[in-house]
């Protein structure tokens, strides 16, 4: 059995609590929250203050660690890893190399694997990409997200004076997808792949055309894209918004050198993104247990691992079952 | 530069000489055939028999085999990886674990590295296979083939008497994709997973209900589906049908713990299926020549290999632009 930590318990640590409950050869070795213990309410799991995680070090062959990559992961995966194999899902692009880097340092210094950026983007998409242009080396590779809850886009409706609640779908729009489907390989801009459609509560006596407008133009954010934006009641919120779906289409097109045009397509719909996301964690850090056993340590990525390490079977049942 | 070298010299070889043109990492060290060289006429690349290949040892980094499954690969495979590293596509489903075992024997006894059955299905339709149950253990894994040329069924009608030439296409049945799709795990019969479809020119004066009858009851290959069966022109076979496509579906559904419905789909539309299936070979035989390089020798299969591997980039340059 493969015992797990979990550091950190907000929706994704409840779905890799649920995923190791999945997995027959894994048992969960305890949650680890800042948090007063008593106050979070888990799945069954044992809690603990982080405070008490290093005295844990000989229960847990590998921690899994669910914060947020904006602030927590950059610190915490580097500083644990200096203790424990761990597995993350640092999702922040553009300093996955910075992140990559200080891992690997602190895990190789200890003689622990640290595998990052796990999930599904990051992750199974990342995975998809490298395939396609692998297989298809020339021709053209197309992500797309959605329909689905995009936590970082409601949050930011959340912050405009005026707003009590909000939750915003981040759309492929049909009309992309059938372009690059068709071979033609478009160049696409932003506001051609994907709509924003936002569910906003707002505040009692609030000028709703002044909130519409800020939405629909902020930077980075909304400005490049259109933008729909409902203003709905908080109960309706709840009703019809609550849910945490997501997805999307990750899609390479090319031609081999006979000029045949092929396609591959990887699309994921998820009913629960951090469940979803949860589960993939889960396999990983399997494939960081097996790694770490041929001590193979250091920081490691989705790309790095034999995809037989995710699997609880031998490589013989998945030669004869899954071949 | 890996030079590569090629072992028979029909579609497939064609597809994988047309793919090392795409990958500028590789060159093409020389096609080996079994028929008079001169007879051989390729893309441009050099012929010789292969009576001369063993000679050639020093100027070839991996050889991929492309002959069939039937008869050439389970002699050719173990015989030429005691010489090479080698990529093989065998892809007789049942017959792997036995092909696995010899081709382990003879390339580890010589310090070979051979991976077997590469290609699409079996390749990356079983990795993706092993993706799914990994990050989905609670779920169910469907595939579907087509909409293509069935080499094997379309040679089965040729086999009947009275018959000309045909070719058969395998069609997935839309309802049954639906059905999956909707996550209600169904279990389907052969019959309601895909239709056979035929186009047949029969040779003059031939009982064509005699023939469709032949065709319709055939045990194993027809008898358990439903299948049409057109009788058409040679004329028309040439003009309409002498393209190779193929493709499919692996499409995993499953619920996470929390009782969301996830669903994960990889398909696959190819023009050319020998072009496809060649351009998969070619990256294989890369990952082949990094695992010999790091001393890792016996057969592997694509489960076994880090994605990192197929790729020409670096790893910094993976997770930098990929992840």
């Amino acid at each position: 059995m493969i015992r797990i930590g979990i550091l950190g318990y907000g929706n994704l640590g409840r779905g890799v609590e649920l995923a190791i409950g999945q997995n027959p050869d894994m048992v969960l070795a305890g949650i680890f929250t800042r948090r007063n213990p008593a106050t979070v309410a888990t799945e069954g799991g044992s809690v603990y203050s982080v405070d008490t995680l290093l005295e844990k070090k000989n229960d847990i062959d590998v921690l899994i660690l669910c914060g947020g990559s904006a602030t927590d992961l950059p610190e915490q995966s580097p500083a644990w890893a200096k203790h424990f194999h761990i597995v993350d899902s640092f999702d922040n692009h553009s300093r996955i190399p910075e992140h990559f880097a200080a891992c690997d340092a602190a895990a190789k210094e200890s003689s622990h694997t640290a595998l990052i950026s796990a999930g599904w983007d990051p992750g199974c998409f990342s995975l998809q990409r490298l395939l396609g242009e692998c297989v298809l080396p020339q021709g053209q590779t197309y992500t797309f997200w959605g329909k689905g809850i995009s936590q970082g886009h409601s949050d930011a409706i959340r912050r405009i004076k005026g707003v009590q609640d909000a939750r915003q779908y981040t759309i492929p729009l049909e009309e992309a997808l059938k372009r690059v489907r068709s071979g033609e390989n478009p160049d696409l801009t932003t506001r051609e792949k994907h709509l924003r459609e936002c569910f906003v509560v707002a505040k009692p006596g609030e000028d709703l055309a002044r909130i519409e407008k800020e939405i629909k133009e902020m930077p980075a954010y909304f400005a490049d894209y259109d933008t729909i934006v409902h203003f709905i009641s908080q109960e309706e919120l709840l009703a019809n918004h609550s849910g945490m779906p997501h997805g999307g289409f990750v899609i390479r097109t090319g031609a081999t050198g006979d000029e045949s045009n092929q396609r591959i397509e990887y699309a994921l719909e998820l009913e629960s993104n951090p469940a979803f996301t949860g589960s993939v964690l889960v396999a990983c850090a399997r494939a960081v247990w097996r790694l770490a056993a041929e001590e193979k340590f250091g920081a490691k990525t989705i790309l790095d691992i034999p995809p037989a390490y995710l699997s609880a079977k031998s490589s013989e049942e998945l030669r004869k079952t899954l071949l």
